[in-house]
């Protein structure tokens, strides 16, 4: 069981993944939770590269490949073996952010977004993608608020405007219409507790039939 | 106009390279000479980290997405410019190094493979690829020879066994018998003139009709 979590900054995934990773766990599921872009030793070095900027100088289609030897690397290294084990991996970003970060705001032609995508995900392609939808400027406030710590720079992915925000949400829309049986989307401006609950009724229906009632049947061995 | 050569380690590519770029600059064609994995900036500095071997801890799949990242930035930067421009290309590995070395010896599954090509390249295939035969033992003895200076270390590439480099001299014969438009096979075992002339003599007939003779029009004008 492979979830992905989608969606602009600010719209509160790596809550909701905190959230679904206990409520699955208190159903006696492995859960792994991971991210892009990294999740793995190599994929680190490469989200390190990717963050700081360093790439733009090469240009935006070397960044996406980069991108995608970094998810190559997460899939090959974290992912598949995670799910040939039974564990439920829920991963925030994957496929998707490409498509719209470097496809749909990047100018970069879908062949060859669609032809990466095939080389990093390698056949791994997410049973169920959430997607987080919120109006661009709540968004890219709650972002702005969040990196403005002491100690915190807004990267780089931040620091972009609200136009291109605005794109990037009609981008990940238009996926979901495309896929309806992998994505979801869901109103990201609820409460927490609300979106939790929303999230957990539609993972609940796809988990494997032994986690159902798990709990009870651990009270009675 | 695009020409790539290709073979294994020791086949004099270089050096047919250069005396083929002279001849053709005695034409008065512009000529650009150049090599993978580098070539252009971007290249170069991912070159550097994949003949260092430090990108083989992440596996053949990440190092093989690298090499088309490096491909990516040379063509966009350097080859496709140049050639938009009339300028002969020559360069000393692409695409078909990647078949072989990545595909073949490293094991990775063509569709693989061919989706890296496809993203790396972008549509700027050769024109014409020469392919530099010679026995496996010939060439690995010559490229140890060269590599045998006070400074120079063997790369990871020339410290490779006999058996896979006779597997890689198979796996190039394979694609010029696959695609006999592109593809010319020369003997590398003869002396360095007569590859020369060999190499001249394929190449002529596909060049630029400007060039015919060029040498004779510019006494006149």
């Amino acid at each position: 069981m492979f979830v992905t979590f989608e969606g602009g900054e600010g719209a509160g995934k790596s809550t909701q993944i905190r959230l679904l990773a206990a409520a699955l766990r208190e159903r006696g599921l492995t859960v792994l939770m991971t991210r892009e872009p990294g999740g793995s030793k190599g994929a680190e070095a490469v989200r390190h590269v990717l963050l700081s900027g360093a790439a733009e100088a090469y240009g935006i289609r070397m960044e996406a490949i980069l991108f995608a030897a970094a998810r190559s690397d997460h899939v090959e290294q974290v992912i598949r073996p995670a799910l040939s084990k039974g564990t439920v991996v829920l991963c925030d970003r994957f496929m998707d952010s490409s498509r719209v970060y470097q496809g749909i705001t990047g100018n970069l032609e879908q062949s060859f977004i669609e032809a990466l995508e095939r080389v990093a995900v390698n056949g791994v392609v997410p049973d169920c993608t959430i997607i987080f939808d919120l109006p661009a400027a709540v968004g890219l406030e709650r972002a702005r608020k969040r990196s403005a710590g002491p100690d915190e720079q807004p990267d780089r992915f931040e620091k972009e405007e609200l136009q291109t925000h605005e794109k990037r949400r009609e981008a990940f829309l238009d996926i979901a219409e495309r896929e309806p049986l992998r994505c979801r989307v869901v109103d990201a401006t609820k409460a927490q507790e609300a979106i939790a609950a929303e999230v957990l009724a539609i993972i609940e229906p796809l988990l494997p039939i032994k986690a159902h009632g798990r709990s009870d049947a651990e009270h009675i061995s």
